[in-house]
């Protein structure tokens, strides 16, 4: 992936040029959270901080991009020596956050960014970016994965929304979150090349079409991949479609349904398969799925042995955006330390920097508890890990397959109220009687 | 942009192997439409073609790819000959496309790409990928242009999605889609910086909370960027913040309220501001901001000169995919001509390549007649053009501005029925007699 750093908004680089002239040595500390959980989410998995670092590692601007920022209208009294200061910019700070694919939820701190006030400001834009499509797509396939087995029987999910996917880096994110989220694979080779996703395809209606009849085409896909043949069979008709598998190979993986009632289609398809004595061919289903209708066909007892999901998921389509917040939490200059927070009712956020701990009972999950950092509840492991120091990466990101394990083992212990298809139970997560008296203390200041 | 032409679905490839097998000089042409028109949405505007030209120019796999489809489990009976193939493959055929920025409407063409079968094959997931979003978005902003000056009075639009666009890429098209849409520039750098698009910016919370006090703030930018100050006024109290616009500066800009109650603040504001002689500085709104929400502060009259659009705009939110779709409706093999189309009763697909046409009265757009290609409907520009001849570029997409022009002259000519905010009335779009004939004929053949 490869990312420029001019990818911020103007306001980073504008506050910054003031920030360089009256605070140049001053240090923030800035907090990533959720401010909102979405109504049908119970819990969140967190993603794309494989991302994060990659950006922070290589964070510079390039000299064409100075250029650029030094020729634009609005800094026009900025002195060069900014300008000069921000080519030699590198990321020199501390990257703290969860785990890639941890569960999190409502206003609990996933990343905090320390260091130079300017190179901690700039950077919102993209964390905020990386995390928030990734978060949204590893959660939603969780989703699906959950409600396609909710009967006890695995089915494969192959996540298909290349096509009508934000764009080809969205393309990317959605196939990588996908399958921390479960996915099973994806049909975007570029995605299964760079991060090794097994990938899955099926057969076009304009392929069906290129040959003289549906029969034929099957024949002539299943005579090249005997081993992984899946025969789109309603082009034409889809009862006459699956009539014709017995006659295209004796092996045919399954068959793909796109179109129509699928819960009927699926136990007729069924029906003509085993008269037919293809007892091992699959049905796979694909067109408009999420986990809602997934979870109603199989709630049906349709036959379906796989899903192929694409547009619902790689556009969240249910919820397509999710309150990701970037705040200041402490700034330091000329070694004056000010925690910041926010007092309004409705937006409360808690000053300082903070550590958040996972509660369990008989197995599950129960509570988590966010406290300010340092402090120490029992002995017990905190979510919020070292992953940038100094600009130096410490600890790694690991390999696909152990998040995607990650990942199921902790919502193995989620209790069910939170994984609900609609309004799940909002999952506890308290703040220390520390924290409290730090807001308080804040709202007395500022009257 | 980069691309890789292995943003594709694995069945491109696993159908092109078989097309290389069996039809060597196969030839195909694709449409590309939108099958349903969104509920909201009275017409949509053409956007991604920009990109298209630049991917079909580059379209070509690495040796790399090429080895790593080879090593694939599923191409195991497939010869080298194919790959062999694959690694030389450029795209040697026929772009025809709507210009840039062309409205259109439901079931009607855009794009049509003629060529080898494989390669008008394999370009299907990049093309739908590139239109679809890019498309949404263009729409989107033209809608949110439209409702802000619904009373006549002319706002600043400025595009703040980068933050929470899915993916950095997204985030450019969301800036050069919403531009061409009719906004009036972006927050975002990268994208000013690439398509020359204005910036601009304001100030984050955190800024202020730097700071010993809110005015302090507010004098220390005003200080560096006099001309071009907007001060966001609601970090504490937004009416105490307003107070203190007055001794911050003589020619703020603008301030800026992103929370509570827009109508109320932004009338207690003007008071404020006009009291304090202040009359000539703007009131600029953001937050979780969209057509419908700019409509009510606007019908409110609020006194409100601009709005910042973001995550409703980048997600699409109240509409977030779109119904393209990429067919094959000719495919000719050894000098044998097939149009193909679907007959289903609920997607039909008119077989055949098409072109069409747009008739006005009064100075109004009145319908949209589709026919096969070459029909001549009087002396009438045809809205698909030819931009790629055998591989090379013969027409191009003209600078952004133009394109934003061309938005705007359109938008213009298209009746208020079909722009309203709910349940726009349906464009006219017919089929030709000719188009008709060949759809029956087709039916009967099929039986």
């Amino acid at each position: 992936m490869i990312y420029s750093s001019l990818f911020t908004d103007l306001y980073e680089i504008t506050m910054s040029a003031i920030y360089y002239k009256y605070f140049k040595n001053a240090k923030g500390k800035f907090e990533l959270w959720v401010r909102n959980i979405p109504e049908n989410r119970g819990y969140l998995i967190f993603s794309g901080l494989r991302f994060v670092i990659e950006y922070l590692k290589n964070f510079h601007f390039e000299k064409n991009e100075i250029e650029y920022l030094k020729n634009l209208e609005v800094f026009k009294n900025v002195d060069n020596d900014f300008f000069d200061y921000l080519l030699n910019l590198k990321f020199e700070g501390n990257l703290w956050a969860m785990d890639e694919g941890s569960l999190f939820f409502e206003n609990e701190p996933v990343i905090r960014i320390e260091g130079g006030i300017v190179e901690t400001q700039i950077v919102e834009t993209a964390l905020l970016n990386f995390i928030t499509y990734n978060t949204l797509i590893a959660t939603k396939a969780s989703r699906i994965v959950y409600f396609s087995s909710i009967d006890g029987e695995k089915r494969n999910i192959v996540e298909f929304g290349a096509r009508r996917a934000p764009s080809f880096l969205a393309s990317i994110y959605a196939a990588y979150s996908s399958y921390i989220g479960g996915f099973d694979g994806t049909s975007n080779l570029y995605a299964g090349k760079v991060f090794n996703i097994p990938v899955f395809g099926t057969m076009a209606h304009s392929f069906v079409l290129s040959f003289e009849d549906e029969l034929e085409a099957f024949k002539k896909y299943y005579d090249v991949f005997p081993d992984s043949t899946i025969l789109l069979v309603d082009t034409f008709d889809t009862e006459k479609g699956v009539e014709k598998v017995k006659n295209a190979g004796k092996n045919v993986r399954a068959i793909r349904i796109d179109s129509g009632n699928i819960i009927e289609s699926s136990k007729k398809a069924r029906e003509i398969l085993d008269r037919d004595g293809l007892n091992e061919t699959g049905i796979f289903i694909s067109g408009d799925l999420d986990e809602y209708k997934i979870f109603e066909i199989v709630e049906n007892k349709s036959p379906v042995n796989g899903f192929g999901v694409g547009t619902k998921l790689v556009t969240n389509s249910d919820c397509p955006y999710l309150s990701t917040i970037y705040k200041l939490v402490e700034f330091e200059n000329e070694g004056k330390i000010k925690k910041v927070g926010k007092l309004s009712e409705d937006k409360i956020t808690y000053p300082g920097a903070k550590q958040i701990f996972r509660f369990e009972e008989n197995g599950y999950f129960k509570k988590d508890v966010v406290c300010e950092k340092g402090e120490e509840i029992e002995e017990r492991e905190k979510l919020l890990k070292k992953y940038i120091e100094n600009g130096k990466v410490i600890r790694n990101v690991p390999g696909i397959e152990k998040i995607r394990e990650y990942v199921k083992k902790q919502l193995e212990k989620l209790p069910e109220k939170y994984k609900k298809l609609e309004n799940p139970e909002k999952y506890p997560v308290e703040f220390s009687d520390k924290l409290k008296k730090n807001l308080k203390k804040l709202k007395e200041k500022n009257g």
